[in-house]
């Protein structure tokens, strides 16, 4: 992969914060599509309230849709602040996340100087997403876009689906997946009369983080779920593994960059194929990382050791891949997709 | 509630096992409909290996569906064996369980006596159901029957669909919810020109395993999932609450009996009533349970002080509740439906 040298292509000090209270913690994850012959990015924003020495402050949705600060204190036995994204209970379980994060838009001709909104375009409503909105993918799929997100609540992490046709005015779908999942992307087409999408449920006593399938006839129903990756123990996929942009579809099949973490957090990507006929199946998968956190962007920020892609675009043979960087900047890093092809090799691990 | 006399109804004395190397661990949790006029249970069979005072011995399927029996070593200090149902490791986290379930049928004249088969009818097949099937949830819908059930494997605790008109042959029609979530069951008839469900998804990170609802237009595909009933920190609804049987129509209202459990693992029955026009929203409920482990049958077992119903039949104004009892037997409790009404009051918690 070769970084793009303006990287980080967008950073915090590229963004208004969304109101006098807040502040921006970071502004990565996006995803990206291709919208009147200009690269469209949808910026995930991460914004929290100024907390001090003795006090975290943490802006949420209250019960009538309103910004509010709460407000704990940091030397409260009760809570664990070792997570620069989250405050956890003595049992780590989740009581709170540090910031709340909506969707801006930035648009470019040359896909890597962005013009950005200076507000939210998509901001959190509604009780399953008290707690923020994330990681949207982007798919055009007959003539409009879908945007696929993270509802994140005290309810837990469920799957919000979202439609523009002109990225102005835009309709709330609903949640298609309940809790826990996300890294939800749909894929741009029908495949023999279904739709498919790739989604990551995390289950709670038995299994692991992995990468599953599902199918639909209408985009808001899904059902046929499969399993597609499952962690791999003795790799650098060992925590966790996750579906990146919506596969784009390529000669050799349908292609799909993916996010793999460790059980130490640290996030890379990798890339796989499947045929065009059926994309529950990996057929070619790249053994080692595509890319992984090597730059001092990547290593350090927000979360740092963390590259994680929600937005891919393949223009001219070229796979221009828009990351996030520790879990506070935007990047870009592109490969010739006849490079990449040379990186799959035969899949045969089997789920 | 009322109690039959003839409880428990059904007792693992009464189950064969399904092959010679086995023991039967429990006969619980079944569905219940009326097929030809007489009641049919669709009973959980959970089945042991004999273990022995150095070795637990757990049968699974292996990777070619066949019956594998796997021993582990008592003092292994990677496990944990304080669960009746689970050995854990270190860190909480489910790797076996101690029986493999599947299910089989009973036919009754007089909903107490049953004739019961001596094999299995239905069998765990599958990478999904390495570790069993369990729970069945019955509903007689178009003319035919649906079952939803648990599938259960090293991936986690999924829901399977399979359909039969004739409760011989049978068809499976695959996972129909993705790891983790369970207590599925599907509204015996369209309502304002869609199916609906319950289910109960058990979020990892963030929240606490609540019922909610999804719809949809072919039973195979779900979507627009919706909190329903959320636990209930200061009440015998503070660990998990979940779907029992299918819902029944009554004048008032769709009647659920559901399941709450303590954080303590006591399992309780409680009743709700919604809109016959809207499902997702509950207007009455019961504050109390209306049946909770009190007999020694229901206080003592493979797993004690768990009274859980996967089946509700309405006979001629008498709610039939079909319930598992300590995780091993199979138990009847009946309620007149105006009298069921009475113990009904206006709920206002939300979620």
């Amino acid at each position: 992969m070769k970084r793009a040298i303006e990287n980080p292509i967008i950073t915090i000090k590229d963004i208004k914060p969304s109101n006098p209270n807040l502040k921006v913690d970071g502004c990565f994850n996006c995803g990206a599509t291709i919208y009147n012959n200009q690269t469209v990015l949808l910026l995930r924003i991460a914004e929290s309230a100024n907390s001090n020495g003795t006090h975290v402050r943490i802006p949420v949705l209250n019960d009538h849709n309103e910004l509010e600060i709460m407000s704990i204190d940091r030397l409260d036995p009760m809570y664990n602040f070792g997570d620069s994204r989250t405050i956890s209970n003595q049992f780590k379980k989740v009581q709170h996340l540090t910031s709340l994060s909506h969707f801006r838009r930035a648009i470019s001709s040359d896909g890597i100087h962005f013009e950005i909104d200076d507000k939210p375009w998509i901001f959190p409503h509604g009780k399953m997403e008290a707690w923020g909105i994330e990681d949207p993918r982007v798919t055009r799929i007959d003539g409009r876009y879908l945007i696929t997100y993270t509802a994140v609540s005290k309810h837990g992490v469920a799957v919000g689906l979202i439609e523009t046709k002109d990225f102005n005015t835009f309709e709330r779908k609903g949640i298609i997946l309940p809790v826990d999942n996300k890294d939800v992307s749909i894929f741009p087409e029908k495949i023999n009369g279904k739709y498919y999408m790739y989604h990551r449920p995390v289950p709670s006593d038995i299994g692991y983080p992995n990468m599953w399938s599902a199918e639909s006839f209408d985009l808001m129903h899904w059902g046929n779920h499969k399993l597609v990756l499952t962690v791999n123990e003795d790799s650098w996929e060992n925590g966790r593994v996750g579906g990146g942009a919506p596969s784009i579809k390529t000669p050799k099949g349908w292609l799909h960059i993916y996010h793999a973490a460790t059980k130490e957090y640290v996030y890379q990507l990798g890339a796989f194929l499947t045929s065009l006929d059926d994309p529950t199946v990996i057929t070619h998968k790249t053994c080692k990382p595509i890319l992984k956190p090597e730059t001092d962007y990547e290593k350090h920020g927000f979360f740092g050791n963390v590259v994680f892609t929600c937005g891919v675009i393949l223009q001219e043979n070229l796979v221009k891949i828009y990351y996030g960087a520790a879990d506070d900047k935007v990047c870009l890093a592109t490969i010739e997709l006849q490079e990449l092809y040379q990186l799959l090799e035969p899949f045969k691990r089997g789920v």
